[in-house]
């Protein structure tokens, strides 16, 4: 918008830069400012993770600590051709990033930079990149209604929900996740500024702590209920179940998405007003664990199986019949499984009531949006639900990972 | 509220805990999860930083990675006891959590666990909690009217504001740091949750990426406009200019308040999409320094003092006349400085406006917030208000450190 300054003098003493003399990484301050390379299996926070690969990055990856999350709709008046176009751009930027390097060129005096520049300097500290596609984007507008994946579609209404518009949907979403949430916000901020004309924002949370996917050799992270999250999840290294339950494969009618996976997010405020005054017994029941420990309340440590028909010393159920982990338990729905991959996140104070806004925003990745809906469904019961409340919903459809040369879209427009 | 489990059976597995068994510790999971005591002069992020001593800690504390930042108000029929009583508590939770201890039991099963358990295994990376006194505290509600500081007052209207009522004062803050940002979530909110019944909130604030106040050994981190934010900062070890213009001193008319420092936070909204849109030379000349190097345009490295005399090819002045480091230094304000300890931050999208919220939450120490007046004033002029506006601001007097076994407010209300 303001050129304002730029008939002003060439500056040289500013700009004398030129891209190689930064190296062209984020990460020249990792020198500076080591981090120790035995932080758990996830390795060195300056180390990168690979773009390329049979899936995106960013789903099996070991969670990082801190997340961006955006939703982006297209605008009206853009084209397929805009889309594809977009994609490719972000395929090259989400590429240049992830390796530690500027999205381009921030050393033409009389252009803007291309890079916004905050995370020069910061290691690249783990940073993936996930892109999806929403149900709205095969509607009509870009030639893409054939291409839509028959599991693809909003989410039925479903229990304890009560939906902000503000936190709905989007054609497209941006999962950015690294163990430095400055990074992780660069990755969406410049991803957005590069679909400038072509997308808008529509939501975007940060995420500052998170579920567990690598309990193996870290300790499993809290929840604001003050409980660890992530004890039973789907580990990465568990290929099997991968495959069976987080990988769409070749039951799909859409063969663009074989090796992808369907993302669905959930922003699930807790009232934690409420959880803070209730009792630890209570808590515990509600969960179905000890708090402390995170033991399932039939006994033994946090990695014991829940005995989930052991009594208690009253000949009730150990679990209570409406735990959340009973109802959210594999065992009570028939096998069905996700890939859960949330981060606590908070938006401040409700001005009204004076309450803390935050909870967890909810991401789990999985084979088809049909396992979400079921555990949701079977959540209905869930002791935890007079503590919480959906107010935020998408799902979007994650294409398989690329090898070098290839583009996001490429097999979505071919 | 909810009581309604408050019946069920004893359910040993789940509470067999002891208060030893946790080591009281939230850093248990420093030994799996070890950071590198090289990272910079900040130290270990598995260390503490001393609750006690001449100044609160989180003021000359070398600036920690994260923040969480609450304002509360003193809800109506609240007593002059209670507040101080909600002093005494807040002293005994703040010097435990700081040292990476729970603010208290656990394991007691039919009452509400003392601490909210979120950080239990998050390492206390440098936690620091700062209180201050905002002026409406002193109104006659608590009998404090006498002992108001003649300095602390509500800003005046200042340049380049347009003041949201949801980001505005309060009677108290709390600003909680740490490398971690579970960490200091934890201690807002378990401070707040102390004060059930006495204070309420205000509004609260995370912030992830920080204004340098050790660069002697580290590098200067970068603001959301992709600049190094923090170059010319007063540095917490240059005693003398800590005496002469952060810690509060003989000239005060409150003599319980030397030692300690004004606190003031203003909500600087960045219009990032505007901002990248601008040519990387005007941005240089916005704020009088390379992006990159962070040198200033009269030539150098980063820290080579700016000559805002010198000119450049043209005969103009190399840093521009309005530009921010310009109108912002101590050479042009008389000698006035600031210790800024700010955090970037963001609220999402502007459903609205499909616009990102995001900016700098301004947190700065002085010995009278009539140095920040003259400051801002000064900026009235600043080329950078075409992409910057105020939208929150707040004032607070935090009372000077503590001695074991002192607590706040004892000096305020003796």
């Amino acid at each position: 918008m303001s050129r304002r300054r730029m008939l002003a003098g060439a500056g040289a003493a500013g700009t004398g830069l030129v891209a190689g003399g930064l190296g062209g990484y984020f990460g020249r301050g990792a020198a500076e400012r080591p981090r120790s390379p035995a932080a758990g299996i996830a390795g060195d926070s300056t180390s990168t993770v690979s773009f390329y690969g049979e899936h995106q990055a960013g789903i099996a990856t070991p969670a990082q600590d801190r997340l961006a999350f955006g939703s982006l709709n297209v605008v009206a008046g853009a084209t397929r051709s805009d889309l594809r176009e977009l994609l490719r751009q972000w395929t090259t930027a989400a590429a240049r990033m992830t390796a530690g390097k500027l999205v381009g060129d921030v050393t033409t005096p009389y252009a803007p930079p291309v890079d916004t520049g905050e995370a020069v300097g910061s290691p690249v500290s783990r940073l993936t990149i996930t892109i999806g596609f929403g149900p709205a984007l095969f509607d009509g507008r870009f030639g893409l209604a054939t291409r839509k994946p028959a599991a693809l579609a909003q989410l039925p209404p479903l229990p304890n929900e009560d939906l902000d518009p503000d936190y709905a949907g989007g054609d497209l979403c941006i999962q950015a996740c690294s163990d430095d949430p400055l990074v992780a916000f660069h990755a969406v901020r410049n991803l957005a500024r590069i679909g400038m004309g072509i997308v808008e924002h529509n939501w975007m949370e940060l995420g500052f702590g998170r579920t567990s996917t690598t309990a193996t050799s870290q300790q499993t992270p809290r929840n604001l209920l003050g409980f660890k999250d992530g004890t039973r999840n789907i580990r990465a290294e568990q290929t099997s179940l991968m495959n069976d339950y987080v990988w769409v494969g070749r039951e799909t009618d859409q063969p663009w998405l074989r090796g992808g996976s369907y993302l669905v997010a959930r922003k699930i405020r807790i009232f934690v007003e409420s959880w803070d005054r209730d009792y630890l017994q209570d808590q515990e029941h509600v969960i179905g664990r000890a708090k402390i420990s995170g033991a399932p309340l039939s006994g033994g440590t946090e990695f014991t199986a829940p005995d989930f028909r052991a009594t208690g010393p009253g000949g009730q159920p150990a679990i209570p019949g409406d735990a959340h982990i009973r109802l959210a338990s594999f065992e009570h729905n028939n096998g069905t499984r996700i890939l859960r991959r949330g981060y606590s996140f908070t938006d401040g104070i409700d001005p009204q009531a004076g309450t803390l806004l935050g909870g967890l925003l909810f991401i789990a990745f999985m084979k088809s949006p049909a396992q979400f809906v079921r555990l949701q469904t079977a959540l209905a019961a869930d002791a935890l639900n007079e503590y919480t409340q959906h107010t935020g919903s998408a799902v979007f459809a994650c294409p398989p990972g690329l090898r070098p040369g290839q583009q996001f879209g490429d097999a979505l427009f071919s």
